[in-house]
């Protein structure tokens, strides 16, 4: 029996046939495109040396942890981010280094918060003299630290934290103290069950001035604070007394690390706890001296951002590589009128759509180009089909993991808010004619006002004036809502119904994408002239994908006249025909190893169904257990004549 | 310090203060409305009736299972199943009954399958004799079934199937065989570690006919079908000898459930297993005749189809009830006009923001109101922010159960497929003015063959015309579809475009719940002017939204005029805040108790931040263990010893 098994192949042709197919049919030379895309960065070098020590290691094997409970999941992932520190100390690893293993390994680490927040704070909020004190602490790890910021009833309104830090000239201490429950710290990462420091933030009430006596003086708020704070026991690591702490228990992805809640109950604190590089408070003399910049505080929030934009890329880098991995391999779509022929490639599926219109538009119908865009996009949605939601996808743990990070550290709204009081502040230097104005705003202000003419931009031809085109329209998204806020005073209220749909932030980050992407292009002189085609399709893809969903706007805005638009549906069509026969080699050249992957489908060699099959076969614990299904016998696991007991035990 | 803990109380106003204002502001009468909403059906007084004995059993309590690892769970779901299975006798439950009980415990039961794919089909698909033989071992649970359809390489193709089952006429039995690893079972619920017996979907592959022979004769496939096949030992419940079965492994969501793969080396049935109704093959003669229409094999899809559209409408219900109770309780925006002032409830939003257009509608200007409502719809996307994401939310389990809903038992685009043919065929019955055409479809028919006039409905003001504007509108879809593809004969690949965009589909469906909608208004006249008034504001805030986002289809088939298209944004931003009183007891009206919502954002007392505590404090298992955080010690439970020599040993 287990050598019919083993016999057994997919039917032809196999995955591997397939997949080394697609990749002989593409001259794209996948070291030099990944050269390029790591340039000025020695990722590739350093992952050759690194994943060998990671995969080495069998804590590191990833085969089981979906089985895994909760409780063991984190007691494994504290169990990895040890050896990972001890690989730091044994091969003298840098930073990159550590985060590239951290990386490979893919857990949140219960170290996470230590190595990225915490030491933020410190660095950037702490005096000196408290940084002198904090810092070889930290490096060390002889302290572990997290970051306590959101609170059960806040989350993204810092402003209205209820947490209190009370100065008490008496003792030169302060009390910190949650009031009601809602001022329960919540979410607060690393901190549930690892860490014994935490930087807290409270809202800082001092004595109203001159009244600093004994007798219960009046207390004023000064806004939130920083302090750095021990809350547990560095041998016994239980809470110290007055601190309430713990996990908030089992979530929607990042199970290996534990966000806390944590209550403190008039819980006293040195004068040194308060976080003093831009606040201070005169000890003696109860003097206070607040931040230049209020918003100075809460700087570690952006750090933390920007490491997410960081990891976002990476998983979407991740997805794709399964994605066209995949849809290369399964044959999923047959043609109705051709009912007894071969199923298609997914992957070949938009494609093949467009052999078919092309025949239709040297016929003179030109109908199916227009909704052939729309079309490809939708596929995107269910082309994975079934196997996607397996747990050999490699999806699963990406999904959930990422799918949450929208909210982490700050929800969208209040991001959105900030990012478009930025732009409408530059948008009044450039309507003031201000030295920082660039030029498509300038040229919106003034051609608004009537001074001056919006010529469209030739976006089939030129690639500079795509990009010319995008900033037009970002900045005239953002003329309109200067317009409304500045010049007529509309209340932010009502401004919210178009910051909502986030029309002029999105148009802003695309168009730097748009010129980022377009600048890079000539750097890539030493590819091959294939490799820089292709490049060059993938720029406009994306710049003409982004263009014509928003088409209405660069009409509206004069950045690309109304024909041109009509033309963007042939102009994808033909970039996508131009693309598909170099999608798998484009996206191993992003060199993500297998073992980070995690994917049966998304697997470098092809051989899906065999992993697919492998993993249920050979590896899933629940087929070691022959269960009982007789209703009427309490035994669960045949044999055991435990009947349910044990697991009623951990109900 | 445990009783600081005890004592806290959320800030104020408390989210039961919040919730019971909810209640007094609207004189809706739950109890009235919600015998309204279940009228023809007793599930009211089932409900009052089951809930106390499955909350009563200490197995169905679900505090702890997102504490268990995925083996433990299946254990739980099987302890779970066969207490069900129990009550059934022990109450003499009838079907309706369990379902309920099964809905209330939310598992989805190792027994699923047995219960609805396996008698479905024995009670369509078997003979009257077969019939007689198994449906008394299946109603006593003395075997228990399964249904083995889908493959590793071929889900939504059943024309595909690899598997074959081939006629003996020497032995007068079947052999089922797996020629390759693609033809491995794949997905089938119920099968992995549950179920003996099997429907199994094979290739019939019969000798030629004139050469039923004993020597090598040439087999040639008659496509695929049904058989009932024991796929395990009743006694040791071990696979039989030539077939190898398990489970897949965990996967997204369902972790109750066991999906098998399954495959078979050269395994004899006998002639009695090929299900019989339809499909005959006589033993003696060899004699073949085949279904009068082949697709009646597949029926037993069909059904539970409609029970995924059942239960996903339980399972939207449960959510717009967390999601209505916990925006009204839960403060989260704060007007940056006034900082200083409080956060509004989340669910205030779209109608604050609707009494700030007001006032500028009221002098004048109109601009805010086409695009209040395009925000309001985008707000859903994070109007619960990040404690959505929280275990205590509810949601986690709902989401990853019903995402994959989407793809199970037939892709998307099969079924799309499928329904388009259906429309079409229709389309033509009422082009050739036979008797089973409708009024709009002829009326279409007439019009854009020039000989009728499409006469624009009055939405505005009559809900009869409302419903005839949808139908108008579908008609005009499905009609475009049937031009193209019966009238001009295009290829069926081409019309993948407007079919994948699923418009005349969709279109079609939602003028159907347009219809039934309006139906059911003339049938409340028992119920009090304000509930009626409000379900007449939820019809037709139903009906505007989907006309107002999909317009132009209405404009371009004359259903309606631009003005009143013109007008809508406005109507529904007015029915939008004739609702919001009365939100809370809307959805109190669909009578979900706690105990199904598991959720401490939905909870009916509004107890939010109390139950989010709790879960955390009280329930969470994590918190039962102390970590030591030193990388250099080895142990990872405080005085354990142990190292992480245990958490290896799981790897």
């Amino acid at each position: 029996m287990s050598s019919f098994v083993d016999k057994l192949k997919p039917s032809e042709p196999s995955g591997s046939a397939i997949i080394a197919r697609e990749r002989a049919q593409s001259d794209v030379s996948v070291d030099a495109l990944s050269q390029t895309l790591f340039a000025g960065d020695d990722f590739l070098e350093r992952q050759a040396r690194i994943l060998p020590i990671i995969t080495a290691e069998p804590l590191f094997d990833k085969k089981q942890q979906a089985n895994l409970s909760r409780p063991d999941l984190f007691k494994l992932a504290l169990a990895r981010a040890k050896v990972l520190r001890r690989l730091v100390d044994q091969h003298s690893w840098d930073i990159t280094d550590y985060k590239l293993a951290e990386t490979l390994v893919d857990d949140v680490s219960p170290y996470f918060l230590h190595m990225h927040m915490f030491v933020t704070a410190i660095r950037e909020q702490a005096s000196d003299e408290q940084q002198a004190h904090f810092l070889p602490l930290i490096t060390a790890f002889k302290i572990i630290g997290a970051y306590a910021q959101t609170e059960l009833g806040h989350v993204s309104n810092v402003q209205g934290i209820e947490l209190q830090a009370r100065w008490d000239p008496s003792t030169k201490e302060f009390t910190l103290h949650s009031p009601t429950l809602t001022a329960c710290k919540w979410w607060n990462g690393s901190l549930g069950r690892t860490a014994n420091y935490a930087i807290v933030v409270a809202q800082l009430f001092l004595p109203k001035m001159g009244m600093n006596t004994k007798d219960k003086p009046e207390y004023v708020s000064h806004g939130p604070h920083l302090f750095v704070v021990q809350v547990r026991d560095l041998k016994t690591h239980q809470p110290l007394d007055g601190v309430v702490i713990g996990d908030i228990g089992p979530k929607f992805g990042y199970d290996t690390i534990d966000n806390a809640y944590m209550l403190f109950d008039n819980f006293r604190i040195p004068h040194s706890a308060l976080l003093c590089r831009y606040a201070k408070l005169d000890p003696n003399t109860g003097i206070y001296s607040k931040p230049a910049v209020p918003a100075v505080v809460y700087g570690t929030m952006t750090y933390v951002r920007s490491l997410i934009v960081h990891q976002s890329r990476l998983g979407l880098a991740r997805a794709v590589t399964i994605a066209v991995r995949y849809t290369s391999i399964r044959q999923q779509f047959k043609d109705r009128d051709n009912i007894n022929g071969v199923e298609q490639a997914v992957l070949d599926y938009p494609t093949g759509v467009y052999k078919d219109a092309r025949k239709e538009i040297e016929n003179g119908n030109f109908s199916p180009l227009a909704s052939m865009h729309s079309m490809s996009s939708g596929l995107k949605s269910f082309s994975l089909g079934g196997h996607g939601y397996g747990g050999a996808s490699g999806f699963t743990r990406l999904y959930s993991d990422y799918l949450s990070r929208v909210t982490v550290e700050g929800d969208n709204w209040m991001i959105t808010q900030q990012v478009a009081s930025y732009l409408i502040k530059r948008m009044g230097e450039a309507a003031a004619q201000g030295p920082g104005a660039d030029a498509s705003q300038l040229e919106i202000v003034n051609a608004l006002n009537g001074g001056g003419h919006l010529q469209n931009f030739d976006i089939l031809y030129s690639d500079v004036q795509i990009v010319d085109a995008f900033r037009r329209r970002a900045s005239f998204l953002v003329y309109g809502v200067y317009v409304d806020r500045i010049v007529e005073k509309k209340p932010w209220t009502s401004l919210m119904i178009q910051l909502n749909k986030g029309l002029s932030n999105t148009a802003q980050s695309i168009a730097f994408v748009v010129e980022f992407f377009q600048e890079s292009l000539s750097s890539h002189g030493h590819l091959s002239t294939t490799t820089q085609t292709v490049l060059r399709s993938l720029f406009r893809l994306f710049a003409y994908y982004h263009m014509e969903s928003e088409g209405n706007d660069f009409i509206q805005s004069r950045a690309i006249s109304q024909s041109q638009l009509d033309a963007l549906p042939g102009r994808i069509q033909k970039l996508m025909a131009q693309i598909r026969p170099h999608a798998v080699k484009l996206v191993d050249s992003w060199m993500i190893p297998d073992y980070l992957l995690d994917s049966a489908l998304g697997r470098y060699d092809g051989q899906v169904y065999e992993d697919l099959f492998k993993r249920a076969h050979r590896l899933n614990p629940l087929n070691k257990i022959t269960f009982n299904p007789n209703y009427w016998e309490d035994e669960i696991v045949k044999g055991s004549k435990d009947g349910w007991s044990s697991i009623l035990a951990k109900l």
